[in-house]
């Protein structure tokens, strides 16, 4: 497949066609951390569901970030839903009115006291993109250094490590980075970035 | 670091540790397609929050299945959280009494019709370690072939398009594969099987 040929198929290969109507709409549950929608809807065939359940959340982002001596700055923490502490990289929610890399930007300095350095956004995906409305920004960011302090939310409780890239590949290897909208952006990083775990 | 020195740092990195103590919980919700779990939580350091929500669902399974000639066996079909219709591997609910191998095998025979070859599980994954509380079950199948018909659920609405690796590498690099629960082991599967992406 050549240049163009690529080019005409990766525009046409996301589109609305065979789009749902929305028929009926309600919100079930409105709190800070969970809101629920019910829809029912009507597929393009007259098809009808009368519960299908979309879950609202803000943007999200997540930062890839590497020192200048080449460390990846990790965080360890509890996750609640899988009752595990793992290791992870920095993630957080974009407030109102920030851009993907504001937010990006904050929440590595209030998660870990690491800033400055390179950013670039590598990757925008969807943790569920049957069930949840949001996207979530990943970042990574080069030659980050300790600018500051770590200041965490009312419930944080976030330890931060400095790993080697050997380290953060065998957790990948090892399937030691649970979330999905980690795991990807670490996949792509390393693999478009010569990873020593090609085989 | 040498291979001993990895497996001490593996086999620590997921943990227990600063675990939270459930104080309260109760089922706000609980559908076919939605269950909602309310705790109210206690830190390690004796902080509590209240409300802490968790969505409850059965493992997930998902598939990259390739054909003999190389193939990719891929769906389309509308996505109504993010409103788009897009390329996506199959995927499904591992339902009672099945293991993940079994029910990634039903999934694509009932999706696509695809069935046989040689199946390796390559990837365990949380869509969001946080507020869910499964995993999905990543599946590689290689050499499989066309043994049956498409037999859909009541509202599925999937289309099935083989695409070549150079197809499925281009909808990887532009963000066109949504899902993190499958642009994780897709990015998996090509960065450790020498994909030509490399850069």
């Amino acid at each position: 497949m050549n240049r163009s040929d690529k080019n005409e198929f990766t525009e046409k290969a996301v589109g609305t066609d065979r789009k749902w109507k929305i028929v009926e709409s309600e919100y079930l549950f409105n709190r800070p951390w969970l809101t629920v929608r019910r829809d029912k809807v009507e597929l393009p065939d007259g098809r009808t569901n009368d519960e299908f359940y979309v879950l609202e959340y803000p943007d999200w982002v997540n930062v890839i970030a590497i020192t200048r001596d080449g460390e990846f700055v990790m965080e360890r923490q509890y996750r609640h839903g899988i009752g595990l502490t793992c290791y992870e990289i920095c993630a957080g929610v974009i407030e109102k009115g920030e851009t993907p890399l504001d937010a990006a930007k904050r929440e590595l300095l209030e998660e870990t006291g690491y800033g400055n350095g390179q950013w670039k956004e590598i990757m925008t995906i969807s943790g569920n993109s049957s069930t949840t409305n949001n996207y979530t920004h990943c970042f990574v960011a080069t030659g980050v250094e300790k600018i500051g302090t770590q200041h965490l939310d009312h419930t944080e409780d976030i330890s931060v490590h400095l790993l080697s890239r050997q380290e953060v590949e065998a957790l990948l290897e090892n399937n030691l980075i649970s979330q999905a909208l980690m795991a990807a952006p670490l996949w792509r990083y390393f693999c478009t970035n010569g990873a020593s775990l090609q085989k």
